[in-house]
């Protein structure tokens, strides 16, 4: 039984602070584990790759193996049925239409004074995308990561990827395939994302490093924070839907479903303004977790982290909504674009009935890989500026320096930083001497 | 005496590995500290900024006196001379005009099958500012940090900011205040960004926190980071000059300075493809250092981390400059437009010989607050995007779920998601039932 609550109820304050601040990840600490593994990858390169590799994911290789080769991966296209090529390049397709637009322009201006004025962005050199192995290997997840690399201007961009017993899922080495990837690795682990961060004899190093993984993976991306550069470290998903009565309850069910069946540690809300509705969802989930194929993982998610909450009205659905900040938010209400206005604080929305996450985790277009555990308060979803930066242009003239010089002699003088005063006024002596 | 190195020489390539890699700061571990005052803020709230205060700045306060008052602020107001609140009001007046043009743009449109998609940007809806005390504390630094924020429309801007026996810059204030800042808490340190971060009776919490600070600042920041966003962790400032001898030695002499006097561990880096000129800029800085009031900070910065590169041409100053990422890069050469466009790796570019970094410090409109530590490879200055995030937004219509659905089912088959191929099914059944 997921959680049932009313904001008519006078302890629903109490009960919602509850449900906000449940804690639903228990992360090991393995951060001494992954201290010495990076250590080691440092100290060693290649060989400690190939010992890790052989302890954690029973293979034995040569360093030479560690890279899969072309061969490998033409192997995988023909392993893979057409259909589900076609399906990841349906998708691939409007990821990168969608990405594209992202683009941010570089700008350069003339201000009153005669100075030149800009910026300009440019892509990361190098990065690298961890792709996890075993269940969660989704090659969905590849396209995710890949393509807004290269759309943005990835000249080199590697993926590392455990393969344990040597079980690899071809339908990953398809995505990256499709998706422009460069160089794939057989390697997992705190000492895949070592090996990205700090190089060794086979794997040049990255600037960026991005994907998802375990705890050691994430404490991996953690320790290397700042010698490369990383994305967020995601919690488990979480999905809010607001939905009226005129919705068909069993779509409603499966959504929160399709998060509920990830991990355990899923968040499954609905918010809605008709009690009796909810009722009817929380029926419609009950039944399909009957059958569902993974419900010994949606069962417990739903359990212990689901909730209905009854409103009286959808202004306050939406003020709940930002205080929850969901990763996912779906709108299933009668007019969602004026809903939406008001939520200001989720990741992804998706609007009205024909738009069920799912099409979001695939192929709606935009990327999949987005806040959560509220951080979509103060930050966003993968897009092609993680993998961007920006460098900044001044160029004074002679009257600009003039102009606006005294301003800054008097302002480092009050700072007492002399030598940048002195910077400028040699320069204006010479000008007005 | 700084480094000279030049590339023609054999043992270059070693040694221009050896100044990249040169470790310049040793950051204490204060971690354990920290987390024990962040758990005793989470506990006590005001009760512990109140004791920590009273140990930390030697000041008794009541809660009720952690807020700086609107009477305070006029008062430091009225100490500061016209002279420099001017200034001040110049810089806040361009760099607000530069980040205003950093606002980036909502995206909507339709796509080939009908379905809506795009994105919208909001603000944060709390930013907190931490701003050092003592000689650390610019109030430059508070516009650079306080106005994107604003530009982006950051609704609440608290700032805090320790006042050590009661001493606080009053130009601190009155740049607060030119910058709209809506809150100035006089707490500093751990107990600060604890605070910001979780809330005490006094202090409201942020989603957002920015701002320098030392070794306890930056640790509190990397333990709420999650809880709230942060911005970078910047390292020990840099600098470097490309100049060919079309300068003057003193002025480059200047800017080189510039960066040494902040702090021992800054670093000042000249390349040159004139080996006389360099000489010439190493003894007009030996000349300055002679009488420059922080010689005992740039002169060791200099002597210890200080370098001059001779190169061929410009080309490999480019390449080098290339691997260093500098935060700060001035390009004095003839044609420093046509130079920049290959040197991508850099936080703020500086171009022509009258454009001192100094004026990007405080009235240029750039943002000074830059990625360090060869950090540009991958990230990039304080702008209205740290202020910001972004939500993705899809709506479907019967016709694109008809047209795009199928692909979905398929990879949700294919990644053995069957909640999420049914929430799509069960759609498409009843559209085409």
């Amino acid at each position: 039984m997921p959680q049932f609550l009313n904001t008519a109820d006078s302890d629903f304050e109490q009960s919602f602070a509850a449900l906000l601040g449940a804690k639903r990840e228990d992360s090991p600490d393995v951060d001494a584990v992954v201290a010495g593994i990076i250590a080691d990858v440092r100290a060693r390169g290649d060989a400690a790759l190939v010992e890790l590799t052989a302890k954690f994911d029973r293979m034995e290789l040569d360093p030479a193996q560690l890279r899969i080769t072309g061969a490998e991966v033409e192997a995988a296209i023909a392993a893979v049925s057409a259909e589900e090529r076609e399906a990841l390049e349906v998708a691939a397709e409007r990821i990168r239409a969608y990405h594209a637009r992202q683009m941010p322009e570089d700008a350069q201006w003339t201000d009153e004074t005669g100075a030149s004025l800009g910026w300009r962005w440019s892509a990361v050199s190098a990065a690298g995308l961890y792709v996890p192995g075993g269940l969660a290997s989704y090659p969905s997840s590849v396209l995710m990561n890949a393509i807004p690399a290269k759309v943005a201007g990835v000249q080199r961009l590697a993926v590392t990827v455990p393969t344990p017993d040597g079980q690899i899922n071809p339908l990953v080495l398809v995505a990256a395939k499709i998706a422009g990837v460069d160089e794939i690795y057989r390697v997992g682990g705190a000492q895949a994302v070592a090996a990205l961060a700090y190089g060794t004899e086979t794997i040049a190093p990255v600037d960026k490093i991005t994907g998802p993984g375990n705890a050691f993976v994430a404490a991996a991306k953690r320790r290397v924070f700042g010698k490369v550069g990383i994305d967020m470290i995601a919690g488990p998903s979480e999905i809010l839907v607001i939905a009226d009565k005129d919705n068909n309850p069993d779509w409603i069910a499966l959504d929160l479903m399709s998060q509920a069946e990830h991990d355990e540690s899923a968040q499954s809300i609905l918010i809605t303004d008709d009690e009796g509705f909810g009722l009817a969802v929380a029926a419609a989930v009950d039944k399909r977790l009957e059958t569902l194929e993974r419900r010994a993982i949606a069962g417990p998610s739903w359990r212990d982290f689901g909730a209905v909450i009854t409103v009286r009205d959808l202004d306050e659905a939406a003020a709940l909504s930002n205080r929850i900040a969901p990763e996912h938010l779906e709108l299933c209400v009668k007019d969602p674009a004026a809903l939406s206005q008001q939520t200001v604080h989720a990741g992804a929305i998706f609007l009205g009935q024909f738009t069920p996450e799912a099409i979001g985790d695939y192929v709606g277009g935009p990327n999949h890989v987005l806040p959560t555990a509220r951080s979509a308060r103060f930050s966003s979803g993968l897009s092609v500026l993680d993998f961007l930066k920006r460098t900044t242009l001044s160029q004074m003239t002679p009257d600009s320096l003039r102009a606006i010089g005294p301003a800054a002699e008097i302002l480092a003088h009050s700072e007492s930083l002399q030598a940048h005063g002195l910077s400028v006024t040699a320069r204006l002596d010479a000008l007005n001497g």
